[in-house]
């Protein structure tokens, strides 16, 4: 296969100039080659990953096209042989000309280009280290894009029930009107609700897309992508003409799960993509809240699957709960009814239709009668009995 | 307060023989402690418990009706304080006349008395040591009695809803199917469908009442309670006339956790009692299993709290996940999909309507061409894809 890489400096700037407005020359060319990273090799490539966090993207690529033996490459992360079967595998995508109508497509739908060294650059996605993305290809405001402290994941079935779809909402309407930034992936069921709700609120919210940018999908979705482009960002880190392969999705839930500070997951069926989500939040230590259902809903199916399986999630009945997992303090919260074992069989003995003496209470519960005139003291105090000429009496007011 | 307290040896033999019908005058007159000490104290008092234990049922009742300094009784594990307050307490019930009434209402009723050292007496109540119960009161077959190990507690709410009945019946029928006895309350809602369940397949069970076994309660449940009575057991560790009072519903909660391997709630209110047994179950180490419901149901509200909070609840959806808790090996099952993700790449790459080839799908795939070719090679071997003149496709036949 012959591969053309072109690196004329012209062309490359010309390319990036609508994609990093903001930048100078220099910033075009490191953008450049990070875009181009994304462009050549698949989503969580980890020896791409670590040749790029080494090198830098620009010196990384240049490595890469001088094409050097592979044990010129190899460093203390990344065996000989793993890096000739990299470049085997990149290899057949250096092609520049598919590489600069990605770039077209990108500025002919107004995307930006957000690189790492960006000051937007959503820092939940360093933890991803050698498997973080070398570019978001990003529609919308990228200064809706979060950090980590104040973003969290709402995910979910496609196929979901209303139970599910109300729970989304209810959740999606919560976060975002405590400020929090809500991240999903754009999809039918449970993510969709979760974006509406958000949208409805006035909020802020991020759909992670698996392909790229330039095709809103899924196409039932089209009209929602573009309202959260209105009011958020619709990202990628695929580039523009990327379709959303099987694996792309899988990789795609990593974002989200670095992306968010806590991965809520609503509804999932056994073997939803939502699982393979919680076990990435799972692999960066982010915490994973799960919503129950009934246990005859294969919508929830997967949910009991991971709160009986992954020990990072942890199953929440409510917004506040979720956020707990954050760090935020919730609501104090009343314990376990902890009256007092005496008092509880005093008031047992007693009634509130007819007095009984202290002897007579004390051989009901069962207590000596110095307990129970002490105890009959204290709930006095609390108005919960009261003493008159025959005797004492419950009060069942309240 | 006068008592008396008759302790005349025909008397006694007279009382016990219908209670105690296969037993000789000695085991009648043991008996006749141990119910004595069911009489005067009430559920799980540990100073009667710790003396019972140290000198047995008859010498612990003679010694206490010898009117003894504290100091005398006091051991190892009872303080000469805790035994004056005990014998202050026990002191307004010393009055045999009631006891000899107790014992002719279980006679009248046909019950049958089981004392700890019965070979039918269920060993998971050993395990409360202290507080155990003195004996049972049982109607029914008390060779239905189980052992723990062949027992499951089936609870919760009385304020049911059609799910939880549901999965009510769907638990206590797969337990009792598989030769498992069902352990409840004999309470409305999931204890009574529980109940009712078990009797349907015509399998064991067993309702723990909170007051003595001569009342039915409650009354709603009285014709439900006599089948009981006819194919399994109810029983209670309260003399015949001992009210159903709120500190002997805890208690009662306490024998039901003791004498089943694990305990299954299956809907809780927030405040629900199920809890109550389910901190029992959790203090005998024994497992509880816990079933979840929609976040929007107050009925599985104190489920949810439980497994948030109960280190020993464990979440279930099926009959065979609590049986696991008892040690049952369950079925396998298949782990979560490890497909190859190389393997995934490839299917992405190719198309079920048309050949591609090699260096296409290397292209596509993000993989070298060698990879390629060996994964295509195994996904032949599996029947996932074909190679045909024109390339490779993807068989979708499953």
């Amino acid at each position: 296969m012959t591969t053309v890489w072109n690196l004329d400096a012209a062309g490359i700037d010309r390319a990036m100039t609508p994609l990093r407005p903001d930048g100078d020359a220099t910033d075009r060319r490191n953008a450049f080659a990070s875009a181009a990273w994304s462009f050549l090799v698949e989503p969580g490539d980890r020896i791409a990953g670590a040749l790029v966090r080494e090198r830098g993207a620009a010196d990384a690529l240049e490595a890469i096209l001088g094409r050097p033996a592979a044990s010129t490459l190899a460093t203390i992360d990344v065996s000989a042989s793993e890096m000739a079967e990299a470049l085997a595998r990149w290899e057949p995508r250096l092609d520049s000309a598919a590489f600069f109508r990605a770039l077209a497509t990108a500025a002919s739908i107004d995307a930006n280009l957000v690189i790492p060294r960006d000051e937007v650059w959503p820092n939940g996605l360093l933890d991803l280290r050698d498997h973080a993305p070398h570019v978001l290809w990003c529609r919308g405001s990228i200064g809706a894009l979060p950090s980590t402290e104040r973003a969290v994941a709402v995910v979910g079935a496609r196929a979901s029930t209303g139970y599910g779809e109300h729970v989304a909402m209810d959740f999606a309407a919560g976060f975002s009107s405590r400020g929090y930034t809500v991240v999903s992936g754009g999809a039918y069921g449970i993510d969709g609700m979760a974006h509406r709700a958000t949208l409805a609120c006035g909020g802020t919210t991020v759909a992670v897309l698996a392909g790229g940018v330039d095709q809103l999908y899924p196409s039932g979705h089209e009209e929602l992508l573009r309202r959260i482009m209105a009011a958020g960002v619709v990202l990628s880190e695929v580039s523009p003409g990327g379709a959303p392969t099987r694996w792309r999705f899988l990789q795609r839930n990593r974002l989200i799960a670095a992306m968010a500070g806590v991965t809520v997951v609503v509804e999932a069926g056994y073997r939803s993509g939502s699982l393979n989500t919680a076990t990435h939040a799972r692999d960066l230590d982010r915490p994973v809240a799960v919503v129950p259902g009934p246990i005859t809903s294969g919508a929830s199916a997967g949910c009991h699957r991971l709160l009986r399986t992954n020990p990072a999630a942890t199953l929440v009945t409510t917004v506040a709960e979720a956020l707990e997992l954050l760090g935020e303090v919730a609501n104090a919260e009343g314990g376990l009814p902890a009256d007092n074992p005496d008092a509880i069989r005093v008031l047992d003995a007693l009634s509130s239709s007819r007095t009984r003496s202290v002897t007579e209470i004390a051989s009901r519960s069962g207590l000596a009668a110095t307990t129970v005139s002490a105890v009959l003291g204290t709930l006095a105090l609390d108005g919960r009995v009261e003493s008159t000429e025959g005797g004492w009496r419950r009060i069942d007011s309240r």
